[in-house]
Formats: structure tokens, sequence, C-alpha cells
């Protein structure tokens, strides 16, 4: 697929100057790539590339629902034309610098929704569905931040934009998936009837690759791993998260000034 | 009441030593202090406080759902404290240091899921109100962190984790008002038969005068101010939101050196 893509742009723009905008969201199995990665892998260095990203559920889009995007590029004169290009009444778009964050966000956050689908699943209500996006978010910024990506970028539209809408969503494929294992059902049978692709199911092991590559410590990640892979019964799985040891929020937590 | 309970309190605990732990959450309208800040000051400084925060609808507690918390205090010992007495098997508690954002949080929150309520009665979908929790969640940072709240705080449990299940929550009090709104309801009769107090509505005066203390622009906030008490078609307001000036996600976004 690369290869003949690759043969077909180059055909069309042999000066390599024609810039790509990537709508494209995941981690290349073997390579753990992001998609703009790949592309320049695939189509020589140095051509513009930027990404879309953000919360776009497809079935709102087009029916011209209201929706905000990111335009993520390291070339912020390429990330502005995309912005003037898709503005319109109904589609607001940001630029962003930061494209390995608003990639990697894409990628991630289609894990978390299948844990909280799996929630959704054992039906274990909205704060704990709440508190699971928390934690997810903060384990894909440890991640992010690990490789590089600014913080700022998971807290955006890319972020938790994106994984809010992917996990609330009736019609969201990753979400759908965890729900139905949370209801005992098994993947090779989800799969086999849901007729499209979860991308967190192919993501899951590229993000854990990653995480141990990068010395990150990612639970709820390793638990939708175990639940789709290793016959892990979901229940098992979220009461091992919540009776891990006791801790404060975030590591560098300051208790020793008072802040009043 | 407030005269009367500090003088309860201080009948049962003479010598002003007993922690006291807040589960209100708001902003006092004519002083705009937080619920920690108006029980220090109606029973003297001094006195160890804690608030509790993160994402929890009453009724799913009662019917013992799992959910994470935090217990918020500058006083590191007295957060551990209440970590190791309300942790059980279906609730997992944080400690956080950070007691002026996780209250600012409670109450922001119930502010911005008035907006997502709007939108739910403006039937706009998910993408919509996944980009308005997320840019709702960015003017309560600039608020938070203007006020010295540590941003990490809104990014946790207490700040996009009650915002989350407050927004999504059917059950949510703010976000019901919101959807009445949204289907062309008036304030004044959507209270006369909702039967309870929605703090958003009674929060956003004092959110904005905070706000304009310290030089921080909430548009969210403004345009639920003026669908509620400037009589504002909801409509408008959320074309307003949509339609404000290209921007990149954050201003301190650096786009000159290459991320990949």
């Amino acid at each position: 697929v690369w290869a003949s893509l690759a043969v077909a742009v180059r055909a069309a723009d042999p000066g390599g100057t024609l810039p790509i905008l990537s709508v494209a969201k995941g981690i290349e199995a073997e390579t753990l790539l992001r998609p703009t990665q790949v592309l320049a892998d695939a189509l020589g260095g140095g051509r513009p590339l930027c990404a879309l990203a953000g919360p776009a559920i497809g079935p709102e889009i087009a029916r011209c629902l209201p929706a905000t995007l990111v335009a993520a590029s390291p070339d912020a004169a390429l990330a502005a034309a995309v912005q003037e290009t898709f503005s319109t009444d109904y589609l607001r778009l940001y630029t962003n610098g930061d494209l390995t964050g608003a990639e990697l966000a894409g990628a991630a956050k289609n894990v978390i929704a299948i844990a909280a689908g799996i929630l959704d699943g054992l039906r274990c209500g909205d704060n704990a569905k709440a508190g699971l996006l928390t934690r997810g978010l903060a384990e894909i910024v440890r991640l992010g931040t690990a490789m590089g990506a600014r913080p700022e970028t998971f807290y955006g539209l890319a972020g938790v934009g994106d994984l809010i809408t992917t996990a609330i969503s009736p019609v969201g494929r990753n979400r759908s998936v965890g729900e139905a294992l949370g209801r005992g059902r098994k993947l090779d049978e989800i799969l086999a009837t849901a007729g499209h692709v979860a991308e967190g199911v192919s993501a899951v092991r590229g993000l854990l690759a990653l995480a141990a590559r990068h010395g990150v410590e990612m639970p709820i990640a390793e638990s939708v791993r175990d639940v789709l892979f290793a016959g892990k019964d979901p229940i098992t799985a979220i009461s091992g998260l919540m009776s891990r040891s006791r801790k404060p929020e975030t590591p560098a937590v300051s208790t020793a000034a008072p802040t009043r």
C-alpha cells in the first residue's frame, strides 16, 4: 500500500514540495512510527507534513454539526494554511506546532476508549468512567512527555477533546468494542460481527512497546491488552486498577507550602 | 447559617484543632471566597482544612459503584488521613496539595456543564460537546493559574474528571438546566419546576468576577451568563463562540523548532 502510494505521490509531485495533510490515527505495528513518520519514510524526507486531530466523529461532521479541530505541524505556515482552508461556519480550527503530541494522542485515546467501553459494559457509571478517562489521560501525558511532546497538546482538542468524544459517543467503534467485552463477549467474536476495524485493538501493543522503550508505566493500557489478548476477566482488570497502592494524584505534587 | 455552624463547631471543639473536611462546591457570591475560605473565616484561622473533590455523582456513590476522588489540602498529613479514612474497595482516593485548584475546579465545572447542556438541548453532537469541554477546561486553567493554583490539578480528577461526569451524566443538575435552555425554555421557568439548585447558575457571576479581578478571558462562561441572565439566544451564543478569530490552540505554542 505504502509503496504504491509513494509512486502515485511522486508522479503527481516530482519536486516533492507539495504539502501532505494526514488524517490517519494510529501507530504502525512493526516500526512504532506515527502516520506522518510513515509518510516521510515512504515519500522521502523534507516534504511539509501536517496532521488533522481533535474530536471528529465522522457522521456528525457529515451533518455539518459544529466541531473544533487542530492542525498540527512543526511548519507554522502550513498549519495556518490548513486552518484557513478548512475553517467554515461549523468547523473551528486551531493551530498547534506539536505534531508528535497530536498524533500520539490520536492513537492512544482509542486504547483508553476501549477501557471506557468496558466500564459501560459493566454498568460502572459515569463517576468511574470520568475517573478512568482522567487517569488514562495522565498515562498518555507521561508517555508523550517522555517522547518529547508538549503536555499542553494532550490537554487540548487532540488529547482530552478527542478522548471525550471517542469515549462518550454511542457510535464510537473502540468504545463499542470495550462495551461488548464488558458484557462478557470475546474479542474474536466481537470483531467477526463488527464489520469494522477498532483502531485501539491494533494500537495497544504498539503503545505499550513505546511505553516500555521510554520506561513509562501505563496500567490502564496494560489492562486493556490483558482483557483483549490474555483472556483476563474485565471485572478483575477493573478491580486491579482500583486497588493499586494509595498515591498522590501527580508524582511531583507539592504538599509542603500552603496554597491558600 | 454560617454563624450558627460556627457556634456549634466551637462548642464541640473548643481547642480549634479538629480538622474539617469540606464537601461543598461553589464560590460565595458577595465575597468570592471558596468553601474552605468561608469555613476559615467563620471558624477562625489555624484549623486544618481539607476538601473532597472529583467525579462523584451522588446516586452512583450511594450504589457503591467505583469512583476516584481527590483529598486536597495544604496539610499533607490531613490529606493522607482523609485518603486512608475514605478508601474502600470501590472508592480510590488520591491526595493533592492544591486546595485552591481543587475548589476552583469544583465551582467552575458547573458553569461549563451548563454550556455543555445547552449543546445537548440544541442537539449539536458529541464533537461539539467535547470541543466545548476542552476549551472550557482551558479557560478554567487560565483563571486557576492566575489565582496561584497548579495547572495539574485541573487536568486531574477535580478538574477534567469532575467536568466530564457533570457534563455527561443524565442526572447532572447543571447539564440538565443547560439542556432545557438549549431547548428554548426560560431560566425562571426551569428553576421553578426543577425542585433543586443548579450550582452553576449561582457560580457564574462569581466566577466572572474572579476572572475580571485576575484579568482572564472566559468566553464560554460569559456566554453562559448572557444566556442565563441577559436573555441571549443559545444558538447566537454558540455561533459566537465558533466564529471567534482564528488562533493557535495555546497562547505560548512553539512552532519554531520541528518536533519530529
